[in-house]
């Protein structure tokens, strides 16, 4: 009562005075993505104000206002949460389902023919202003992209993060930042460009050799970044890097200047110029800025290809990062099994005991992302987060499915485990059954180097489909090395469009996490991360394999096993030797104990 | 000698002529495709312009010719015959691969600025136009359509095929004229289209419950349709349709009207009209002919997406079709184990006895595509065909890859099957059962209802990229009911894009038929037709698996066994079983022995 009572009248405040804006500015409609300047998928809490209008805290959702609807867009894995949030708000839940209207569809099926649309063009992606704008000229709908209408009823915004700035160093870094600066140019002459302009901050990270964290989990900070064959300006709040530093990047010719004026120089681009730019990653509101007599080059950002292809030098810290994370794990499972049954147990105490373990090991920075511990019916929810006012305890009978991952200097992890607690229904191990062995079938895959990734999706799902099973979110993502755990260009996702861009290339880094959810009884889902690696060429061409990255056990106590292939029995024996020969050297007591329980071979 | 001779100096004297006439018309390119204004893939001699006037016999291939340069594109299969072909000729050959700009590219980047590109608009597609017209643009080139220059010089041009159409009856025709013509009526109200054009062969004949002979294998003749709510118009040479089956089709409120008054029934569509049409299958000189004012809407054919689900009743007809095909297929591997290493056996042998078998067969109407008869190099070739002049004997040792098929009233059969030939050597036995480990994997899958076809193309490459080994065709196409071997809209095939048209339905019918092609020494392929049916469904939704409909035996002698995996095994095992259970009681003598002895379990 108290939590929805303090959302639901200011909402209903806030709403009554957008709409008094949209009216005195004649507009018919605002839309409110979840968006910022640098499209990323953590927002500072400056750029929360879908959130801050709405009530709705999802991470994910699209919100329109006109003066007699106003409308919430999300998936489903948030309509249970925006359900209660919304509720007395006056906001209704849009169900964001294919082949039914997203937001932009009903836009442009809605508002009055001739009537106005805003968006702060400083968090939509020209690409997705673009499609906005085809859409609405059907109907003779005008898109008005410079204003930031909410901002001006925002009085309690929160300011910009201010965290401070650092270089990311050999031996982590393995590529200096001049070498990088250079490949970039290398890459803009080929596209005959002499401009580039980018706004995502995971390649301006990489390319710079910095980390920060402006931004949950991802070691980023706010920045622009724009390139010449000579410049290079570093788009950054001044008080986040040091004098020392500021020296460092100035003797690899990077210039420092203000985060408020990268529109300013991007409007000094001159008239001659080719700006390399990518659609999908820059917003209209910044593209805006450039004189209309620049030509602009549209392609993906040089750095999102390069950083993609970790060198092998990259691939030996992450396999000690990886070692580092199985021996944290190790340490959790060990603590973990000792208390189920005995103690109580709950899924923040999951997160706590889980973060604790990792903050131990070497090298460690951060989570990469919030731990999901979801057990039973939690675990049916994919983006599920126990937090102190709502979780589970740990008891009785069922599936315990922890998600987590951590930042290290040298290499990022994410891996996703099941747990038996008490014990499983065969149900349940089936389902863990059919999860590994679409694992196992990709993680055993060759495949053609350049094979588009979401044509791959398929390997993994075949055993599961043979039961009729299937699951709702990609098979895998990149992800990226000491960065952000989602990455592109590949997705191995038969939801994603098989696009040029997402071929596959050696040193790319991708999860292979299959699922089963069976909402309101329990989830599965094993993941580990693997490497594209060399495979030998033929009168074929060139191949590719993965090596498994993630060295953490697999519990058998969850699988029928029965069900499993030779093939597949070997490869679980040889995955359980190659975690115990690297992991059992970096742990000691009960935790060397559990490994060697947990990896005995079957 | 003798053979190139004559082709060189009609080419030279051809080119010479067309060159005049580029001049006389202003024109700076000519560009003919392989190509009709049914846009089929067998074309008749009325429409084998291309080959008239490059002397390239191929079936697929792009000409162009200029005042100084003439080239012919086409792709790897083809290059080894063009080189001959085309030598002495002053065409050259213009390799079609990825990455290399094709005839399109070419002319965009060629012809001068401004200048002015001609093709045939006849047998052009909508798209293709479109497509073609956009590239020119970008230089100023004009493309022109309207006019047939090739036809000003092409004295001795082949006449229209002229065989009578008759009608495909019941029981075979499952559904009737009248419900067809419903079915699709239909589908225009659903698209508010008032109009419907249709250019493509196959359609019309599934539509109308018809048939004929006009164009090699496909039993389908020269016609176009044009539908209303309460029209429907049959464009057809008069003289195939006689009296019976023209009042027939009068009955069904079908009217007969010549093949030439297409365009001109087109023009009198009404201005006020909305008229669908595919622009991927009608050519831009017939759609030229519709008023300017007429709508159109674009999408497929509904005819295409509806003969693509067979009923029930169809599947009851090709499953008899398939008994009948395999009972043929044990008479002719019975009569060529017989002589195989006793009395020379040539390819071209291998076809007359295969075709002769196959028409004694119950229901048999003719070959449903040229067979494949490729020993040891020429199996190499995908599209090889034995011809008297120019073929192999079967002797020695090595493999025999013989690809074919029938058409019968009651469905179309496309089977590929390998014959030791001697003694094999290891290498080749592991190419035999990597394609065979393939075509099982993918014919025990199961599937989501509505997966995207391409998507599905990796399950049957997985164990053959396994050893770094791939194939450049697609793993499957779909098969027409007594129609073409080759229609849409499904495709698996991972070159394909996944558009939403290459969704999986019930009652699809296509091919898997994973290959392996060693240039010079052998080639692999196994296929057989696979069915799909319903599955299931579950909370996951509904689900297809494939009824594999080719019934004859997998020689396993050609396979090194033990590389079988048990799951693998069972699946061959159960295979031959039903092959053996299904097609024994349709043979006898040597042709029931050699039925037993290759269906024996493993």
């Amino acid at each position: 009562m108290n939590t929805q009572a303090s959302i639901e009248a200011p909402v209903a405040g806030r709403l009554a005075q957008i709409r008094e804006v949209l009216q005195r500015q004649g507009v018919d409609a605002l839309l409110v993505p979840s968006a910022d300047p640098h499209l990323s998928e953590y927002l500072p809490g400056y750029w929360q104000g879908r959130q801050w209008l709405s009530g709705f805290h999802g991470s994910v959702g699209t919100l329109v206002v006109t003066a007699d609807f106003a409308g919430l867009w999300a998936d489903s894995r948030y309509w249970e949460q925006a359900d209660k949030e919304l509720a007395g708000s006056g906001i209704q839940l849009m169900k964001l389902q294919p082949g039914r209207p997203g937001p932009l569809e009903w836009l442009a099926d809605e508002v009055a023919q001739g009537g106005v649309v805003a968006v702060d063009g400083a968090v939509m992606a020209v690409a997705s202003a673009r499609t906005l704008k085809e859409k609405l000229q059907v109907r003779d709908i005008e898109l008005r992209t410079q204003e930031d209408l909410l901002g001006q009823i925002w009085a309690d915004r929160p300011s910009l993060p201010g965290n401070p700035v650092y270089a990311h160093s050999a031996p982590y870094a393995t590529q200096s930042r001049a070498d990088k600066l250079a490949h970039v140019r290398q890459a803009m002459q080929a596209r005959a460009a002499d401009w580039h302009f980018i706004a995502t901050l995971d390649d301006i990270a990489w390319l710079f050799n910095l980390r920060g964290s402006d931004v949950s989990y991802n070691p980023v900070f706010l920045a622009f970044a724009l390139i010449s064959q000579d410049q290079a300006l570093l788009f950054v709040a001044p008080e986040k890097i040091d004098a020392t530093l500021r020296a460092q990047l100035a003797s690899d010719g990077v210039t420092v200047r203000d985060y408020q004026e990268a529109g300013a120089a991007l409007g000094e681009v001159p008239a001659t110029a080719r700006l390399l730019i990518d659609p999908a990653k820059v917003t209209c509101g910044l593209l805006d800025q450039v004189g209309g007599q620049v030509t602009r080059v549209e392609g993906m950002n040089p750095s999102t290809f390069a950083k993609s292809r970790k060198s092998e030098a990259d691939a030996a810290h992450i396999r000690q990062a990886m070692e580092q994370d199985g021996a944290a794990l190790c340490e959790f499972f060990a603590w973990l099994e000792s208390r189920l049954g005995v103690a109580p147990v709950s899924e923040v105490d999951v997160d706590v005991h889980l973060s604790a373990a990792r903050a131990r090991r070497q090298n460690f920075v951060s989570l990469s992302f919030a731990t999901i511990a979801g057990f039973n019916g939690n675990g049916a929810m994919p983006h599920y987060r126990a937090t102190e006012e709502s979780h589970a305890q740990i008891e009785g009978d069922g599936l315990l499915l922890i998600d987590s991952g951590g930042q290290y200097l040298g290499g990022t992890t994410d891996i996703t485990r099941m747990v038996p607690v008490g014990t499983p229904t065969l149900e349940q191990k089936l389902d863990c059954t059919r999860v590994l062995k679409g694992m196992i079938a990709l993680s055993r895959a060759r495949f053609p180097k350049g094979i588009l990734s979401p044509l791959l999706d398929a390997i993994a799902r075949a055993p599961i489909w043979a039961d009729n099973v299937d699951y709702g979110h990609g098979t895998g993502h990149g992800v990226g090395y000491f960065m952000n755990v989602h990455e592109g260009p590949q997705v191995i996702a038969y939801q994603a469009a098989p696009a040029p861009h997402t071929a596959m290339q050696a040193g790319m880094i991708t999860s292979i996490e299959p699922g089963t959810y069976r909402p309101g009884r329990w989830g599965v889902r094993i993941e580990n991360l693997v490497l594209n690696t060399e495979a030998g060429s033929s009168e074929f061409g060139e191949f590719l394999a993965f090596e498994t990255l993630t060295l953490c056990p697999i519990d058998t106590r969850c699988l029928v096993l029965e069900k499993l292939t030779a093939e597949e029995r070997d490869w679980l024996n040889g995955y359980h030797a190659e975690v115990n020969r690297r992991v059992s050297p970096l742990v000691d007591g009960a935790a060397l104990a559990w490994l060697q329980t947990r990896t005995a071979a079957i």
